[in-house]
This record gives C-alpha cells, sequence and structure tokens, in this order.
C-alpha cells in the first residue's frame, strides 16, 4: 500500500459542499471518480477539512491509500486529465503511513471577501458576498480582536456541527480593505461548522452599526448561537492554506 | 430626447463579444434588449471600444439616446433588473447630447493577466492566460518600453481591424509580477483589433527567450503582422478603465 498526499484547488459553486452525498454533485465525489478512472480502483479520500456547499478552497489537502505504482509525475497528470475544469490536483507525493490529512496536526487559512459598493460585480459573481452598505472597519478590527485565542466558540456553531468539543484556538482574525473589498482571514488550527462564516456574519453586524464591538464578547461568552447573527453566505467564503505543522518547520 | 452615459461591468466568456450578430450573444445585444424591457422602445448603444469574444470589462462606457423620461436611479436600478449576471450597470447619468462615447476624447487602460505555474487554476478560470513557463520579466519589460509612444502598429493590429490609419499612441505598457500572476497593463488613446493580444502575444516571445527584446523594435518597425507572435487568448483581458479627459480634469 502507498499512501499519498494530493492538494486540491476548487470553485465551489457548482458542489453540495465537500461530503459525498447521494445524488449530489460533491468535491469528494469528483475527486473520488477521477481517482478511480486513473488507477482502476475505487478510492476512499479524507481532507484536512470539510467544506460546505459554495465554499471554495485555494489549497485543500486529502490522503488517500491505493495499491497502484504511480510516480508523483503520473499521478498528477493522470488525476488532472479526468479531474473537471472546476478541480485541480496542483501537488501530488507519497507520504509516511502515518500522515493523516486531518489527524495531523495542522492549521488552516480561511479568506472571507466582502465586495463594498453599490453594484454587484459579474468579474467577482460566485467569489464574494456583495453588500451596498459601507462597513466602519475599525469597529469590526476591535470586535475581531476579542475573538483572537482560545475560546469556546459554541455561540458560532452550527447546529448539525459534529465535533466533540465547542473550544478551538482562533490565532488571528484580520480585518483589512483591500480596495473596494473587505477582507476578513481566520487562521487557527481547528474550526467548527460555519465557525467562519458566523463570525463574519457577527462581524458584519458591528461593521453596519448595529451592534457595539463589545456586543461580539458578550455573544461569545454566552455560548449560544441565537446570540450571534446569520451565518454569512457561502460565496464569499475560500479555504486558502492548510499547513502541517511538520512541514512548515521543514520548509522554513 | 435625452443622452445618457452608462457605465458598465462584464464577464465576456460567454459572450460573442461586443458587437451585434445574428444568431449569437452579444454583450451589446443583451445591453440594447435589457434597455428595450425598460424603456419600451427600441433603443442603440455605442460603446468606447467593441471588446471580442471572451474578453470582460471591469469598466465600459457607453451612450444612447431615449425619449423616455427617468431619473438615473430608475435608469440603474431598472436595467440592471433586466440584465443577466454577467452583466452589470453601475452608474448611469443624463449627458449633454455632444457627449460620444467613441468620439470624446478619452483614453483606456487594458490588463492582461497570465497564471504563471505548472497546475491551471478553477477559481482563475476564463480569466487568465495560463503559462506553465517561467517568463523573464525584465526582458519583457525592456521589450515594453520599446513599444511605448506613437507608432505605426500594424504589426500588432488583427486582419479585419476597421481603423481608418494604424497610428496609435501607446502611453504605458507595465509589465509587472502580482504574486503567481504577471500582469501587462496598457494604457492609450486608442488600440487597433487585437492589438493589446498581439503585443501580449510577442511580450511572451521574449520572456521565454525565443527572442531577444530588441526583437519587438525589428517587428514595430516592420509593419508586417507576420513577422509578430500568435494572439495571446482572450481570456486574459480585461479592458480596466475608460477615462473621459474632459471629465477627468473636472475630476482630479
Amino acid at each position: 500500500m502507498h499512501r499519498w498526499r494530493l492538494d486540491l484547488e476548487y470553485e465551489g459553486t457548482d458542489y453540495a459542499g465537500w461530503q459525498l452525498q447521494p445524488g449530489q454533485r460533491t468535491v469528494q465525489g469528483d475527486v473520488e471518480q477521477a481517482l478511480e478512472a486513473l488507477l482502476g480502483e475505487a478510492v476512499r479520500i479524507v481532507p484536512a477539512g470539510r467544506t460546505d456547499s459554495g465554499v471554495h478552497a485555494a489549497h485543500q489537502v486529502v490522503h488517500m491509500d491505493t495499491s497502484c505504482d504511480r510516480t508523483p509525475k503520473e499521478m498528477l497528470g493522470g488525476l488532472n486529465h479526468f479531474l473537471p475544469q472546476s478541480i485541480v490536483c496542483w501537488h501530488a507525493q507519497t507520504v509516511d503511513a502515518e500522515f493523516h490529512a486531518r489527524h495531523t496536526k495542522h492549521s488552516k487559512t480561511y479568506r472571507y471577501r466582502i465586495l463594498l459598493r453599490p453594484a454587484r460585480s459579474p468579474l467577482r459573481r460566485d467569489r464574494v458576498w456583495h453588500l451596498r452598505q459601507s462597513l466602519d472597519v475599525g469597529a469590526m478590527q476591535a470586535a475581531a480582536a476579542m475573538l483572537v485565542g482560545t475560546h469556546d466558540f459554541s455561540a458560532f456553531r452550527a447546529a448539525g456541527c459534529q465535533a466533540a468539543h465547542p473550544v478551538r484556538t482562533l490565532e488571528d482574525l484580520i480585518v483589512c480593505l483591500s480596495e473596494d473589498e473587505l477582507h476578513i482571514q481566520a487562521h487557527g488550527t481547528g474550526f467548527l461548522r460555519y465557525m467562519v462564516r458566523n463570525l463574519v456574519g457577527s462581524l458584519v453586524e458591528v461593521g453596519l452599526g448595529r451592534q457595539q464591538p463589545a456586543w461580539i464578547a458578550d455573544v461569545l461568552a454566552s455560548r449560544d448561537r441565537t446570540q450571534a447573527a446569520r451565518t454569512a453566505p457561502a460565496s464569499g467564503l475560500t479555504l486558502l492554506r492548510v499547513s502541517y505543522l511538520a512541514e512548515r518547520a521543514v520548509q522554513t
């Protein structure tokens, strides 16, 4: 058996999310189908983290096992031959059998893009959340600072979240303007289901002036999902980077 | 009669270009159809410049005449109601009858995006020209410098170009790296058909090391289209900005 690590990018608009679902088009389903076409055997892939319907990934990592012999070049070229245009594998390598895309220690960076202008943008369709109002960036930054650190994030957790416990460490939550877009970048070792989109939804409440920055700390402390704002739309969210800590130590 | 100026953005992938063609989907056709639905009368629009099939516009300007009375707000909201998702009107105003989107003195800025990495990008599909090889940016900048100014650009002019003469002034031709993309930005008061894409095609020949930078000057001097390289693909090109000189003087 060989264990492989595959690094992927995908455009999530046309997918019912990452995870296999009967009768639905999913990223996992399309990648496993391409691998089966290439290797001639059924393959199961395990991702660093699942993404929801409409969420994109500039970088997602999966592992899988196969008895087939392939060079990394053959795996990369063959897989991309069978993948649809909406998914690409940009790196493929064999790894130790101990490597596990989800369980091996890693951090993830998500970017959420909000388009701030009166008109929608055809060129950024399905990539941003479009808001016509202006946002108070300073207030949002003050609120974001209160969320950084290790907390019980139950207030920002989706109803269907299957995580064993709600404590997570948010290492960074950066709010910054980039031309006509506001970017919210979240970096941490683990995220609950919908957590980034729920954080964004509540930060926008602050940005719109409907809540003071300190309200965010109250919501967090309440551990009550009904206290936070609505979930921000999926289209604005991209899984930007998955970094395995051991790998980082080697590469830097 | 009222003359209107409309500022548009569009995603050109699904269009057979700007100009009306029987049996084809064109940007002009979709905008005129939306205006007709809104105003209840046939309307003809005149653009600052036509774009080719697959070329995008972050900013295109058109003018049109109508006898209908509408406030700018009504025009903007109504037009966007009838436009498809691939086109938006982001500014609408009534202007003097002397204003002509093409003939009133203006400059245009085009940006051409080249993705430089081994793997294609699902998230930037239809927005870039994907090249797997690396490019010598310094050589391309040296070549670009030789194209700036007023020249006979016949060597970079498409066969079907309907312009009366081939002399144009290129005010800027900037080549710069932006993460994993190379951007080529062209600014001038007028462009021949396929001119930017032909300039890009030849600059890439230099970037690949197949030609020396000075070769570009020879091609330009030859005034012979067969001396230049192939036309770069449409997907990488965006009309970024149209600036009317009078307007600039007022606004700055």
